[in-house]
């Protein structure tokens, strides 16, 4: 062990200080690539689904290993009590603890703070996964598993990347801090008071935040800079106090989902454009710089289109159906609980309907203006239909949609390390999904934030036959080590 | 016994041949109403439901159990062997034998034949049962229990109607034949079949079908004469070949959730009538006869209101309700398979979802044409929609509407035996629901039939909590005795 330390440092003088020894450490990631993969086998085995409170313990488990594993890197770890969960049934029950650790305090130093969660989204292999989901199985490089890039490899590349500096005694070029959670899947319960909590402690040396929960668009790398709000709609119309026999009292009363289907489709035009009143006012406008970016974002319509099964996508050209994707709002209906949705043929007249739908809005959208808007929509259209029932809207969730400048130095410095460690210019993307904390964290630390992403675009993340590839988890453990390098280029304001 | 026996000959003796001992039998049942509580207790126990085939051993035994109440009032009882069962996963189970009986022989009586069955819809005490619904359980003179009323009790009071003759040696003033079915719940599977290849032997003599599978309006008893159909339509529309996130995906694809929910909504107007075109071409007038009809009945249209729990019905005067409930068509959505139906708030794009409802048809529409009507309209809407998803519509039953002419004898008879029975007249109404094998008996046999009801208005078949109150089941009894009187004062054709 020692013997070999020497002969790495006397190799490191050898490669030059261009390098900063980047051949070295991509080589000790290369090296040590089975270790990698054995680590997230392990960390995949853990069930750690924070849905399913029967799992819990695991979770806590799981949080024991990502402690297990920072401090066997020697850094200052803490495990930070959020409080407790309260269930449905007004039983509450103790949230997995928010880890943090800190590697390097030199305060000339930049301060980098990675963002990660290892909780995962449910799965079962009767869901239809070719592979038992929590145990590792790789199938020609692919490293199927729950939670393999939604998000525990991502935390492990930068666990591992840390300790490649260390292994190989080059000092880190920046501090480097970690916050982990486990409650990602389910909202983020108790994260963003926590966060309110140290932001004069924890969060008060650190200059950019970096998340990696996301996935490239093609094959090509990329850097996320934006990603689309939630506004969750609950809309519900009651009608008869039970349940009717669509038989015996069909045509006695105006029925509940008569009514939500009819109001229900005053909100989206059928070539998907959203009526709801005012809702496009506020969309920023699509600017010139902006369309540059899109031309330059390899993605190919074809494969898109192929790969998610349709014969026709809404638009026909890359930068319209991208813009569509991620900087445009759009309303979906997910489903609606109360009706008879099981197989078969039930004669019913459900008595109280409750639709869901969902707003992914965008800057400069405001949540609390949606909600009036939509509420003001639905209640001036079901009181033109003159019904007897009753109508209640409510938005349950009003996450914002995150933006950063992509010409910030910290996209600089992206740009840069994907250079180092692929080659290639990276795609410049944004999300059409909702990362509800990268705001959070904006709006409470007012620190910038980039997403640096190594997920691949074919993940599965959230379906079945979750996976990860090897490349994209032994290449993205490398770029993470250059872009340590890279963000402590950016000269300190 | 054999004492007993001579002094109720004695009795009737005593009460003259006017009555035709109408007296005694009526005492008898009294005398007996332990008895018919305890067998009813009996037949509640036995969970016959055959919707669950791991209960069909029960719906087995269930069978045998009315054999043995049979053929211990000395009939001629066979069971029907009516073939399997094809369940989903292909594998096929012995459906339950079909329960015969004849009681006399006598060619030149009137012979009826009774229909009932003894199977029962689902019932779990979770479901928000007060009491075991398979313990029968007496409030206040209510029997509580999965199919008390439906349609256990009624078959029991037609054998105990028999078994009262036989008890006071009282010649049956009819043939009787008894047919029982125990598949009636999922949709008398088989029993259309039988009806078919016994055509010319077991209702070769049968005059007139009996059928007690419904329940009165109000307090007051009731005659039925018609039944509407049942049309069920599923309407699928796909699109992307898995379920897609709505965040990453949503503006990129047509959604299948907006194209469906564009064509039910033009189906049925605010007002609750139906706008698909032709629909309403075929619906017979609504006569003036038929109008006096409904000035009699005995409905107060607050408490339905109060019952059904609306502030508001679709109508203000109680002929147009009844009219709308019984004698109209109605279109009623029952829910989406497909979509996110459960509680919570999953953001998904659903790729396959697919409508259920149904249209209540009436006389003269005619199911085919009906199907036509729906699906041409439907795939007329989608088409101007322009969507790349894709539409299909099936209709997946078609059961018809059963109409009997009230001014018949055996509704005379009907009203003759409620006289005597209950001291009143009854109401001549109409079930808004589908009983598919009332049209089958008169297609098939050719022979009139009479829906002759004992079941309580607020009975809750089909729902948690049913009932037949003690009251309705003992003095249905006993209209039962009266009307295999009445029914024999019918001159033979």
């Amino acid at each position: 062990m020692k013997n070999n330390s020497v002969a790495v440092v006397l190799l490191l003088l050898a490669a030059g200080v261009h390098s900063f020894g980047f051949d070295e450490l991509t080589r000790y990631v290369d090296t040590h690539k089975e270790e990698y993969v054995q680590a997230l086998r392990e960390w995949v085995a853990v069930e750690s689904d924070s849905s399913d409170i029967t799992k819990r313990s695991e979770l806590h488990r799981m949080m024991e290993l990502v402690v297990e594993k920072l401090q066997h890197l020697g850094g200052k770890v803490e495990m930070v009590d959020i409080g407790m969960q309260e269930l449905p049934d007004g039983s509450t029950v103790a949230l997995p603890k928010v880890v943090t650790a800190e590697f390097g305090s030199n305060v000339s130093d930049v301060t980098v703070c990675v963002y990660g969660h290892v909780d995962v989204q449910p799965a079962q292999k009767e869901d239809g996964w070719s592979t038992d989901p929590y145990n590792l199985t790789d199938i020609n490089g692919n490293l199927y598993g729950r939670g393999a890039s939604d998000n525990k490899a991502p935390v492990l590349a930068w666990i591992h990347a840390v300790e490649a500096y260390q292994a190989l005694k080059i000092d880190l070029p920046v501090n480097v801090k970690f916050i982990i959670e486990g409650m990602e899947e389910t909202g983020s319960n108790g994260l963003a008071a926590m966060i309110e909590a140290q932001k004069d402690t924890f969060f008060s040396d650190v200059d950019y935040i970096i998340i990696s929960d996301c996935g490239w668009l093609s094959s090509r790398p990329a850097l996320t800079y934006g990603t689309r709000g939630n506004c969750y709609f609950l809309a519900e119309v009651e009608g008869p106090k039970q349940d009717l026999h669509s038989g015996v009292h069909g045509g006695t009363v105006i029925e509940p989902m008569t009514d939500l289907i009819g109001i229900l489709d005053t909100m989206i035009s059928p070539d998907g454009s959203i009526l709801i009143p005012g809702i496009m006012d506020a969309v920023s406008a699509f600017s010139h710089d902006e369309w540059r970016f899109y031309q330059d974002i390899e993605f190919d319509m074809d494969s898109y289109r192929a790969k998610i099964g349709v014969d026709q996508l809404m638009y026909n050209n890359k930068t319209e159906l991208l813009a569509h994707r991620w900087r445009y709002p759009t309303v979906s209906i997910h489903g609606i609980e109360g009706a008879f949705s099981a197989p078969g043929t039930k004669t019913v007249i459900p008595a109280k309907v409750t639709a869901k739908f969902s707003i992914r809005q965008v800057p400069d959208m405001d949540p609390a203006v949606v909600e009036k808007q939509v509420t003001d929509h639905l209640h001036s259209e079901f009181a033109k239909r003159k019904s007897p029932n009753k109508l209640k809207v409510r938005m349950v969730i009003g996450a914002k949609p995150w933006l950063a400048d992509p010409k910030h130095p910290l996209y600089q410095a992206g740009k840069a390390a994907v250079k180092r460690a692929f080659n290639t210019e990276p795609d410049l993307i944004r999300e059409g999904g909702t990362i509800p904390i990268a705001r959070t964290f904006q709006d409470v630390t007012e620190k910038n934030i980039i997403m640096l992403p190594i997920g691949g675009f074919d993940d599965g993340l959230h379906s079945q036959n979750e996976k990860m590839s090897r490349y994209n988890y032994i290449e993205g453990t490398k770029l993470f080590i250059a872009y340590l390098h890279e963000v402590a280029q950016i000269t300190k304001d």
